[in-house]
């Protein structure tokens, strides 16, 4: 499947971080769903560089939707939005060297030199943006159904945010529309000041990203082999730095005892509900109906500004290396959005395989 | 794609754990294969329950070919085999209490109640038996190019193995061919002790998997969204109990500075290298070359013999639980085949959408 | 996808003529749809050789299903059904002489000679029994919500059955528990003499399936590129012997005036319907409530007991070939419940897509 | 899978016809292809109307590629491209009147009215344009590997063109460069009076092409289901207006005898060969390295200049309407690109899946 991913509801993704634009296309979206372009544009805003803690490649983002919309709602047909690549400087990047940390030597071998080289190219995470903008037009949707993803920074080079409470429904709509989201603003402004040391030496910092969807309805997921974390880390694998994903406890979950890591069912206001959530909501690879729980490990950006050894291309010859060029010392913040985009494509694709082309009616109709 | 994984070697799996036959179905193999049924044989024995710490059912697993192998190997076209399963109670079943942990109450609202609830059905851990056996199918395909894949369990219940050393190529060799895969005996025995404790009290322990796969050449994988490190989680979240999936460092990445994390490009014995494996062999989401290192956090076993709380169905009165039957106090030592198996499906896959149908002469050749 | 077929409902099948099982792994099926096992009976045997203008081996088809049922009815998860190779006669077949308009020789070429060659091995007519009984499981629900599957003999060798009347519904449902469907019994008696003339004259036969489908909902397809033509036709051209599809008027519409071939817009009994049904109940990909009209050619069997020229194989030696061992002179009456079986497979798989998982419920109730 | 196809290269398509843009994504193209601009413009100046026998809608098809290109070459990541729709007239489309033979009803069914009802919207044959210039990236590719497609007018409303001679080679790389492509020039000028006389009436013909494929290696395509008969038709069918697709004789080999349709082996310059062609180049659905040889029928333009009756929607009054705006007489000629388009993008992907994602190599070398 490469660069398309889903089954009712299918992302395609193309381009190249300094190509004329980078984009997505839609299918299998229901027809009549209002397109929100100032929700697209906030999102693309909130994912985009700000401040000294990100790259000073900034670009505006003036994104256009080419198919699929008519009269400002989805028509079911295939929806291409299309990104332009404005703020690029090629120059800063030259070929041969390898840079420790990215896809240039996996990408060098496996396309066998003719890849697009300047900034990661295809590998770049600039292509996050059109996984952002698609996201951005089924976000709505499923919130209509009751459907709210939030994502925080739950860590970010040893400092750690507060963790979910009981509120938790409110605190995802509250992240949503945070631009550094975390939960404990003090824990936040220690993470900023983490970020800001490691830029001004030069250097570079990673962090874990929590993530909880409240209202998916009971029932979604594959027994063998879709189940919903195998379906949900897949796509959370494709964006660029993440290294780790957990659902529930997650690794910790390994040094309890069974009788520790169950969640005993209960009822609550007339439903059943567990009363704990070790499981993040997923039993056996469906959902229960509890809140949907994953983390997310992020790695340190590679691009630092520090001398790096590498080999030359295609010779072979160890050399150091030294970057120049805009980079960010932390993504953390902006992969945030990422996740958020990635997770509610593929919740709308399962429910979609299980409600059909037209789950938005099934759907808020539970 | 449900119960079918894989683009160019697919594998479909079926069954239930108290019905005639499970079984699993590989299309797209290479012709000429050698089937090794000794192997096959050997790798069921390994993932077969033994000993205190394992459940009492225990299969013969006398499995049967009934398609795609002639004189001896394969003929390109479909493979199933079929394990017929034996030792049923299904009396011990009784319908309508979920059990904390499990898949019952998911089961229930996915399938409306229709679902085969007896022993968990579908859902069972003894699918996984159809997995190892496939496996066992494409694993001497894959040694025969080099290709090795050797995990242990790194920890149990808070005991911890020894890590890989340098000589992790031998590790991996003999790790394949061990019942209770550790590399460090003693702590081994530690393991072992604590998931005795566990079952004298009638609960359950769980653990933390280890795997490298030496030898996978560089160059395989996609950017998006068929990533390396997406396509096998994908697979490694189908195995029941796995809640948490992490590349090289994983989680441990996300507290580095980017110049601690990236991974020096280097030359060793005239081949590309990497001083360090921080990124688990991975680059982009596409094989660098190096050891492919990743963990598998596995969730204690849910089946215990301590009272729970769980709900009845469909009426959704709270009840008290207590099991009987016979349960596995730890999979996590049993589950190492199946990591080994499906890593093995995966490889063999993505192998054949960058060589070809016929990709053992390729791979044989690099 | 190769052996494995569908997007919500898969089909999968394995097996080789002279194997110990064929088989098909169904998998999407809605939960708790009856198993009318007299039903899969009847189609097998209406499949299944008998009379003079068929093969002697004649197979008893006792098939077993091992998953996915429980009680009775569908449980949701992938339902396998085992059909035993009985009567196998594995010396009739030599290696080495490929048999014109067989498989042998591509199969060679494919599989490198590791293919099972006995009888056609994989590619053999034998496993369209697994189509079928998979058909089978899935045709009643079909039918309880009101689509109808019928396919005539609508020419065999030259002599031509008529054509479906106004009363299409009537002739469909009874096409289907014929035995040597056709419409006009004079014109099936003609056929048969015609059939018995090729059998004596050691030559075979070939013929045109027509088929209606009726009660199918308008909406159903996809403009690009999964067509109901495409889709179906895809499935069809599977059927061995089949080298042609056409739907509506198919390739006679080619010579029509535009003003004829259009099927004007009108209203019956207050629902929308076409004046004439010259495009087969299909504009622009989309199933419009008409009937779905399609007809595939069958070529002439090639198993012929007259002496052809061929190669032998590895030695490509020019050599005359006589066949030997049992044979059908004509399929065409056998290959229209494959026809029906496919096509219920596909529609099911559909209506899946656009209702989702439990599409029976939806559709019934349109 | 809808608007995306293949398994290895994966085309997807999107847009309306009055839309910003229509385009294609190429995902799983090898790197390094040369990609020759000149040729693709010439691809879509064919396939673009011209004269009186077509649409007065020209497009000057200034295709853009935005993505996967990079210094000329393929990079073996998605290429995207943009064809603008600049010559919209969407006044001349009214909605509610459904035109017959068009997808206007089934569209609206399907997309509930949300659809983009002008000039067809995503089902107009303007997306073709698309699907001309992804084929125009392969077609160089097939050829430099000795894989070379040509179709022509084999019928135009009852005017047949001459038959492919021994000399199919040659005939088949002069075809792919003729604007109305045909064997018999002065059949060509009686089809093109034909369809003059047709446009002075106000009404539209349809015809039949007929494509060879010449150099595809024997054994490419799969037994069940993917069928290389199996797999082009489901991409021919999607081409507006095929209504049938047959290969060698097709639905003629059906009047044949076992005995004549039987394509006997034979040895021609050392090659395995089959004395006459009557299966199209296809046994078992492999390739048999003989020519691959098809017909597709095409109907009758269904946009025409007389009164027809169709019914109003959404309140189902019989009306009758009269179509202005600019129609094509007969599309047949310009169709045979989009069939030679599609043929090489099936192609492709087939060679990719059983040689590899860089087949290209390997092909050359067979």
């Amino acid at each position: 499947m490469k660069n398309t991913f889903g089954s009712s509801l299918e992302t395609t993704i193309f381009g190249e971080s300094h190509g004329d634009y980078i984009g997505a296309v839609l299918d299998g979206l229901p027809s009549g769903l209002d397109v929100d372009g100032d929700f697209i544009s906030a999102q693309l805003s909130r994912r985009r560089p700000s401040g000294k803690i990100s790259t000073a490649r900034v670009e505006a983002d003036e994104y256009k939707i080419v198919s699929g919309v008519f009269e400002g709602k989805t028509t079911g047909t295939p929806l291409c939005i299309l990104i332009p690549n404005e703020n690029r400087k090629s120059g800063d990047y030259s070929r041969g060297l390898p840079r420790p940390g990215h896809a240039d030597y996996t990408g060098y071998v496996k396309y066998h030199g003719f890849e697009d080289h300047r900034g990661g190219g295809h590998f770049s995470g600039r292509l996050t943006a059109a996984l952002v903008a698609a996201g951005a037009v089924v976000i709505p949707a499923l919130r209509s159904c009751g459907i709210n993803i939030g994502t925080h920074i739950a860590r970010l080079h040893g400092v750690s945010d507060a963790g979910f409470s009981a509120d938790i429904a409110s605190e995802v709509r509250a992240l949503s529309e945070m631009d550094f989201a975390v939960l404990d603003n003090d824990a936040g402004e220690r993470m900023r000041r983490e970020a800001e040391a490691a830029a001004d030496a030069g250097d570079s910092v990673g962090g874990v990203l929590e993530t909880a969807v409240t209202g998916v309805p009971a029932g979604i997921g594959e027994p063998w082999f879709d189940t919903l974390e195998g379906v949900l880390s897949h796509m959370l694998f494709s964006i660029p730095a993440v290294k780790g994903v957990e659902f529930g406890l997650g690794f910790a979950i390994a040094d309890l005892f069974g009788s520790e890591a169950n969640d005993a069912f209960t009822v609550t206001d007339g439903k059943i509900t567990t009363a704990t959530n070790n499981n993040g909501g997923i039993n056996g690879g469906i959902s229960n109906g509890m809140p949907i729980l994953f983390r997310c490990a992020v790695k340190p950006t590679p691009s630092i500004y520090k001398p790096q050894m590498t080999v030359s291309l295609p010779d072979g010859e160890p050399t150091e290396l030294l970057l120049h060029g805009r980079h960010d010392p932390a993504i953390v913040h902006r992969a945030r959005v990422v996740v958020d985009s990635v997770t509610a494509l593929v919740l709308a694709d399962m429910l979609a395989v299980r409600y059909g082309t037209d789950w938005t009616s099934s759907v808020c109709a539970l």
